[in-house]
C-alpha cells in the first residue's frame, strides 16, 4: 500500500511517499519539499503547492494520503495560510477518489517515537531509522512528511482494523490485511485492495 | 466588470455575483449559498463546496474575484475549515488566471454600510438598498457574500485607482476606467480589460 504523507504548509510543504506492508514494514519511495515564496500573492502560492502535490499524486499514486490536522491555536501567524494548503490537499485527494485522512502532531510523533510529546530530532531519527535511510531528512518538513506517512500507515491501516479484531488474524510479525467479501467495511476493501495492488507491484509475498 | 464576492465556510458557503461599472453602479446577477453536511468527512465536504464554486465560476465567468479574509482568532470551531474552503477558492481562481484579493470582515462592513462596526442586519438592508432587491438576501451568508462582492467592486477596482489620480479622469458620478496603453500597471489593465469586456457584454456605455 503505497502512502502520501503531507506536511501542509504555504512556504514549505513537505511530501514524503512511502510503501506500507502489513507487517508494519515500511520502505522509503520519495520525499521532497514544495516551496512558494513570501512575496508572491497567497492565491499564486497556493497555485505552486497545488501544482507540486498534483505532480507527487500523479507520479506516485498513492493509496492513501494523510495530512497533519491544523489547529487554530498554533502559530496564529501562519496557521491560516497552512490550513488553506490542508484545505487544497483535501480537495486533491477528494477528487482523485483518494482515501485521505488527518492525524494530529502528537498522534504522528506517538506513531514514530512512542511519545505524543517528542521534539523535532527524535522524530527526524526516529524517521531516519525506520526507514533505513542513510541521512535524517532534511529540512524538517521532508522528515515530518514521511513521519505522518508512517503514522498514516500503522494508525490508519492495521491500527484502525484492531479495533475489530475478528475481523483479521495475526500471523507472525503482525497484521494481516482483511480478506475480501462480505462484512468487511468500506475502509478495510478499500485496504484488502490496495493491499493486493501493492503486492503485485512489488512482488512482496503475505504469508497468511 | 462582473465580481464574484465568497464567503467562505464548510457548512454553508455563500456565493455573490454581480456587475460593476465604473460609477460605483453595480447590479444583482446571482446569489446561491453551498451546503455540505457536518456529518460528511472533511475532504468530501470540501469536495462538494468546491464543485458548487466551479458551478457557479463557469455559469458567470467573473473578470473579479474576492473572498473574506479568515483570522485565526475568530471562531475557533469552524475557523480551520472556512480557511480551507478560503484556499480552495483561492486556488479556482488562481487556476483559471482570475484576480482574487482577500477583504476583512471590516473593510467589507465600512465599504457596504460605512462602518466597520456594522451588524448582521444593517449589512443585509444596504445590501437590499445597494442592489435594488425586493428582499434581503436570505440567510446571512448570501448577503454578506454579495457585499464581499461589492466590496471589491468599490475598493478593489476604482478604489485601488484612488492611489494614482493621474492615471485616470474623473467624469460626472464615478470615476472612469483606465485607458490602455503604457503607464497602466498589470492591475488596470486586467481592469480596462474587463470592463471593455462588460461594456460589450451589458451593452452599457460610459461617457467620456
Amino acid at each position: 500500500m503505497r502512502v502520501l504523507g503531507v506536511d501542509p504548509g504555504l512556504t514549505r510543504c513537505g511530501l514524503g511517499v512511502i510503501d506500507a506492508r502489513m507487517n508494519r514494514k515500511v520502505s522509503f519511495i520519495d520525499v521532497r519539499v514544495a516551496r512558494s515564496s513570501a512575496h508572491l500573492p497567497p492565491d499564486q502560492r497556493l497555485l505552486i503547492i497545488a501544482n507540486e502535490i498534483d505532480k507527487v499524486i500523479d507520479s506516485f499514486s498513492p493509496d492513501v494520503m494523510a495530512v497533519e490536522r491544523v489547529f487554530a491555536q498554533d502559530n496564529v501567524r501562519s496557521v491560516m495560510g497552512t490550513a488553506q494548503v490542508a484545505g487544497i490537499v483535501l480537495l486533491a485527494a477528494a477528487r482523485r477518489g483518494i482515501p485521505i485522512e488527518m492525524h494530529t502532531p502528537s498522534e504522528v510523533k506517538a506513531s514514530v517515537t512512542g511519545s505524543g510529546r517528542a521534539d523535532k530530532k527524535q522524530i527526524q531519527q526516529m524517521v531516519k531509522r525506520i526507514l533505513s535511510l542513510d541521512e535524517v531528512p532534511q529540512p524538517a518538513d521532508a522528515a515530518d512528511a514521511l513521519a505522518i506517512a508512517i503514522c498514516q500507515a500503522w494508525r490508519g491501516g492495521p491500527a484502525s482494523l484492531t479495533a475489530q479484531p475478528d475481523r483479521y488474524q495475526h500471523g507472525g510479525a503482525g497484521l494481516l490485511p482483511p480478506t475480501e467479501g462480505a462484512g468487511l467495511t468500506a475502509a478495510q476493501k478499500i485496504w484488502a485492495k490496495a493491499e493486493r495492488k501493492t503486492r503485485s507491484r512489488t512482488g512482496a509475498k503475505i504469508f497468511r
